[in-house]
């Protein structure tokens, strides 16, 4: 697998993921540990609520996002650790039998100002379903190695 | 425990969880399922990281504060569903043995242009660890449910 430092980002380069089929096991134990409300837990709660049927927490989407960032081909040097986020949305619900995938965006690179041999990569993961709809946006800066000399 | 409604809330209000103590073998079964990289796995690779230990998810530490936010007395009639967050940062690691809680502020209330019935609250929820340094900071937009009349 290539690593990928600073010098090899430039923008408009744009990463894929692989995909993952979103059991409903897996919302209502992700829910159950760290969002127990009942739209993440139940069907009926779920039809009754904005969401409009059971569906996992943003935050069990974003966490499932991370997993298929790391297991992609889109491997920084030194790892990826993020610095912040300028928005992250969740533009539609998750729901049981959902496929998602991540579609990696590099919006900016340039050298740290503060951390010597590392810089800032910009980019934005879109996390899109079957049908090609996002259900998650984010711009975010990740920590990534200047390559050694 | 008291719901709250749009007419509830307004800026300056600020809210408390409780807190939670981050276990060593949370930080790692979280990060072996949803971001399995090194440093959030290991010793050595956390020390030799920018993290300078073995420290949890972002996405480990956002979850854990979503539970806290979920158990507290901070209780929005209906539930609360993200509608976004304009910023997201992990200003510090959070490492085995830390203690966090969490401060919601309310920053403004409107009513919902497009879902007649609710309204938007918007929040800062900052994630304190025991030297009440911050290690998240988040500004989010929740739907919120209007008072019936």
């Amino acid at each position: 697998m290539t690593q990928l430092y600073l010098q090899d980002l430039a923008p408009g380069q744009v990463f894929h993921t692989a995909a993952i089929t979103v059991e409903r096991d897996a919302i209502i134990r992700f829910a159950s540990e760290f969002d127990p409300q009942p739209f993440h837990l139940d069907d009926a709660a779920g039809r009754d609520s904005p969401l409009g049927g059971l569906a996992a927490s943003g935050w069990h989407t974003a966490a499932m996002t991370m997993r298929l960032y790391v297991d992609s081909d889109f491997r920084l040097a030194g790892g990826s650790i993020g610095a912040g986020m300028e928005e992250l949305r969740w533009p539609r619900p998750v729901f049981p039998g959902d496929v998602l995938r991540v579609r990696i965006e590099i919006l900016g690179a340039r050298a740290s100002k503060t951390r010597p041999g590392h810089g800032i990569v910009r980019m934005r993961c879109t996390t899109l379903n079957q049908r090609d709809e996002p259900v998650q946006i984010y711009v975010s800066a990740v920590l990534c190695r200047s390559r050694p000399d």
